[in-house]
């Protein structure tokens, strides 16, 4: 029986161990998160713990709903210290949750806390982490920097001026560069498009009549955001579209969500094929990275909803891809303007296999050229890395694999990239200590790729 | 290598030990099981091992046909006994199942035997059990106290007069109460259903012509069984209805039935969802639980249905749940009459992540409000167990989680509570082993809380 | 740790050992494979390893393409060593992938080589094997019988003459059996279906103008396969047809179909479902085995297709069984002709549970009459076949499973048939390990029969 939380932490066999310690110090490459450049720009500090932990995390608040929790100590008015109790208390309920993994990486990383939070510790931990963060270790830079992150790659809206990422081009030692995240221009059947598309036409400064001109005006923006380092676009649907892409059905469609006319489903689903086929065609032409996100169902719970608005923990896990319709989308992309680098991430393990190979049909040209995203939000455990990680090696080529990103809206999250690290370690050391894979340099080279040089090469950068 | 069988079996590390002796001995709360409320009164005995396992194990029926077995030996009019031997001459071919592991479980737990069985071990079993059966040891009364069973929840339509149960309220070592297990009223589509409504109408003493009526006799019931002790109601259906339950189709659907007219696909699917919401209400307003058990389609083999009738062994796993239908349904009645306490069993394992997901949207008010149900019928094996715990670790706080019910129409399948014990330990012991989780108290309190207290809470109860 | 590909390669565990010793030299009986009767009976030799691995492999042509090496390597005109050591340097990339297992399994099996293959190896490598390759050993014959092949039964067009077959039968160690593969048949909807129909009609010298007539000509060649030795039919699809198989409404499919005229999706439907009847009715009369491959979208990269044609590694898992459709059309099957014993293959893990359930609704007359397919193609890794494994032994009863096939084009792939061995071995091993099963000859004749015997009495033969 090993010590609690001890180094060994997800370090399973012995070989494990010599690959970590390769790995433990490589930078990190962040190439998908949700960190505010604004917050990264302005240094902000946090005051203590219960702001640092729950004051945008999902993941913890779902969790506390479970164990019992008021709303009040959850996304209401209660102070983070009593929020943090309440956390505290709970947190033995979460016994194998990567949550319960997590905090524990960043109390030990962050504060050097060994001790397992629950109602006893809690006093304890709460005195402790508040005098360390009294000190300018916590802030959103010191913690970027003391992280090892060599690039962090935000998520940005196309009429984002990008003024954050401007000002933090000096900033000397890791990159901050935006990624063209189109889900606002995709959702025609958003109530909020036309006004969207209004913002769009404020922003490029000209009138936005048609698909056509919708299409330009997005090119108008990846100009832009190309200039200021972006690397990659990135959607994020529930589902891929059935329907080919006809560009008159894309138009009428347009226009009908203009007049904020209803639309039919093949004609959401025209628009949706149309401007991924565009946008694939233009990351292809920039050598750009596509990033799909699917099988999200977001906002599931109405009530909670209009009490505490997106991003509040009531989202879930969608059906499964529809890979007829992922094929013939990946095709038509393929056969029209080439496949450009692309990987597609999906919430529903159901759905590894069958993108994994279908993304296969279209591999070449570069080394890992086509990739299934890394263990995304609800999969991002222990179990779902692992199960990531095989499926990966059983399909593509471990060796090709970009590796970890946070997905996260917090400055500590970079624990996960550990945690990641140990979990690949312990799955190829595995096969080291049976005898089905060498050790020595080869192992090595593998994980150290997958750490941190596929991704910072597959986006197309050098080390800061 | 270990002794078959050995006082380790299932239990896997030096944690899992500790926590087992923690939990072995903690009573039974059965929450969902199929036993006869009669043959629990009558004390029914059983004459010998082959009436115990044969008579109606569907489970084992399945297996014995796969071996090659003649249905004479199944269900067929053969002697107990031979059809014991035939068994036990077909057990070795079972290895892995946990029909296996169970019977083995039984024959050590119930008989102190801890031979594999097999055609060379048939006959010593069958003497050795045949002797100790002939004494009081194996009737329904003495099974279920010796097991240590401190509430069974049996299945019961809402017609039932709960007779029985009645009769039993004088036991004075464990309760029994009544499910309300609404089916038949939810069968619009059924040949039987306007049957089964004429019976509802004889036991409420009113007619009902109306979906309205429907619901209000389907709530007298609800009383009824409510002042009986019932904690919660239960349906199965195979999958989620996409309809938005509109009470005036649903009114339409149910005049039709009871005409015996053909309905159309949308008419069912808005009276199941109706039903459903208005059950749901009640359930909330009543403080009870709603279980849904879904993923299965019944009677599959229309020759063998024909011949032997339902529960025969020619049920199989459906299709993943309709995830969009499933999740406008959960926030319909969240949004109309709060969701109440909810277990959402299912059959296809692809949908234990968005399930589990989908469920977490509308935690909230009480600790353990939503519950991914436990591994039911086909996945009630040893790695289907690992997996679900392991999924409502990561998604909903292992911690809340109800545990085990039986599920069983045997009086020795209380066997698997102690499988489910031994997996469960094990899980947890592992993280403990592995440095992941705490092991002392922590530990201990939360397996004993998912093997009695959760459950027992949940469903409102108290210690017998 | 443990040496690279040491005598314990995919043997974990004590009882394994013991296990394995058992199976390691029985015979082979390769029920499926895509092996060339014409290269066995000219007893084709290779004359080099890039030749034996890289001429027809679209496995390794997919990890190539993903690896980034240019498509002249792949299935280009670069000569044989080229692409050798193109491979051999991108191979430490597949670390984990079946591929790399085989690989290395096939080196040290006929060339007693037990070096990682890398980019510093490839030239031993290729001079050792080289060297090897110019005696003998390495014609198709010499390695079927040096892998203690038993009995291979080929994929054969119904329209064959079977001309290698015949001339084949002179062999003495190993049989070589036809099997009857109906996809052109089934395939209403394909642009060459007529064309297909009439080279059908020249072989059986008679005019096709119906449905009735067209099951009647395959019923002819089915009555020359069957004189041939043939043990089973084959049929691949993506998913299982919905429709009832109306034969009327599949001789309007049939006759649109020979004049060219679009059919609609239904008609499609109709057609498979009646031909997938009538063909199982045949299977039955005749006693023997109807295979269903399912699950597999082919051909999905169009320019890919255009260039390289059909197997060429553009071909993934497709959805899963559509579950409603496959219960239908079994039931229709075993009501109307009773069902033929049946193996029922799936790439999409997530249909392993529903299917083998499924088939489990239909189990009885023999044993193991209804088998889920081994892990095939995309699955048949490591983790797929531990995957297939389990969910037969929750399922069906693991004794009665007909093991391994190699569904190769080479001629060394015998190798994938030692690798189940291990793995099933260890599999095993681990229970017994565990005590879950008893070790001795309860579990050497479980191997044993899953290994060989199974298959052989499955496909009625006898040992050559």
């Amino acid at each position: 029986m090993k010590k609690f939380l001890d180094d060994d932490f997800m370090l399973a066999g012995e070989a494990a161990h010599e690959l970590y310690e390769e790995v433990c110090d490589l930078p990190i490459f962040d190439y998908h998160c949700h960190l505010s450049p604004k917050e990264i720009y302005e240094d902000r500090r946090f005051k203590n713990i219960g702001e640092l932990w729950l004051e945008a995390d999902h993941y913890k608040w779902r969790l506390m709903r479970q164990a019992g929790i008021d709303e009040k100590y959850i996304t209401g008015d209660a102070p983070y210290k009593e929020k943090f109790f309440k956390f505290a208390e709970a947190a033995p309920l979460f016994a194998g949750n990567p949550v319960y993994h997590w905090i524990h990486l960043e109390l030990k990383k962050y504060f050097g806390i060994a001790d397992p939070l629950c109602a006893d510790t809690a006093q304890e931990i709460w005195d402790e982490t508040l005098e360390q963060m009294s000190e300018d270790a916590f802030s959103a830079r010191t913690l970027i920097k003391g992280s090892g992150v060599d690039t962090v790659v935000t998520t940005d809206d196309p009429t984002s001026d990008l003024k954050y990422h401007k000002l933090l081009s000096g900033e000397e030692s890791f990159y901050v560069l935006p990624c063209f995240r189109a889900d606002r221009a995709l959702g025609v059947e958003k109530y909020d498009f036309d006004a969207y598309v209004r913002e769009l036409e404020r922003v490029c400064g000209k009138a936005i009549g048609s698909f056509d001109a919708l299409v330009a005006a997005l090119n108008d923006r990846l100009d832009y955001f190309e200039s200021m380092g972006c690397p990659a676009m990135d959607v994020s649907f529930e589902n891929f579209p059935a329907e080919s892409g006809d560009v008159k059905i894309a138009d009428i469609a347009f226009k009908k969500a203009r007049s904020r006319e209803r639309l039919t489903g093949c004609e959401i689903g025209h628009f949706k094929a149309a401007l991924l086929k565009a946008l694939a065609a233009q990351m292809m032409k920039r050598d750009m990275v596509m990033q799909l996100h699917t099988g999200v169902i977001r906002n599931v719970n109405g009530k909670a909803f209009r009490a505490f608005g997106a991003d509040s923990g009531i989202d879930s896990i969608g059906a499964g891809a529809d890979i007829a319709a992922a094929s013939r989308l990946l095709d038509a992309i393929n056969s029209e303007s080439g496949l450009p680098k692309t990987i597609v991430y999906t919430l529903n393990r159901a759905s590894y296999y069958p993108l994994a190979t279908l993304l296969g049909d279209f591999a070449g040209e570069t080394r890992g050229s086509v990739q299934l995203g890394a263990a995304w939000w609800f999969m991002d455990s222990a179990d779902g890395i692992r199960e990531q990680l095989k499926i990966y090696a059983n399909t593509l080529g471990l060796g090709t694999f970009n590796g970890m990103l946070t997905d996260s809206r917090s400055f500590t999250s970079y624990a996960r990239h550990d945690y990641f690290r140990r979990i690949l370690c312990s799955v190829v050391g595995k096969w080291i200590d049976k005898g089905e894979y060498p050790g020595g340099d080869m192992a090595k080279d593998l994980v150290r790729d997958i750490c941190y040089y596929n991704a910072r090469d597959f986006f197309g950068r050098t080390t800061k």
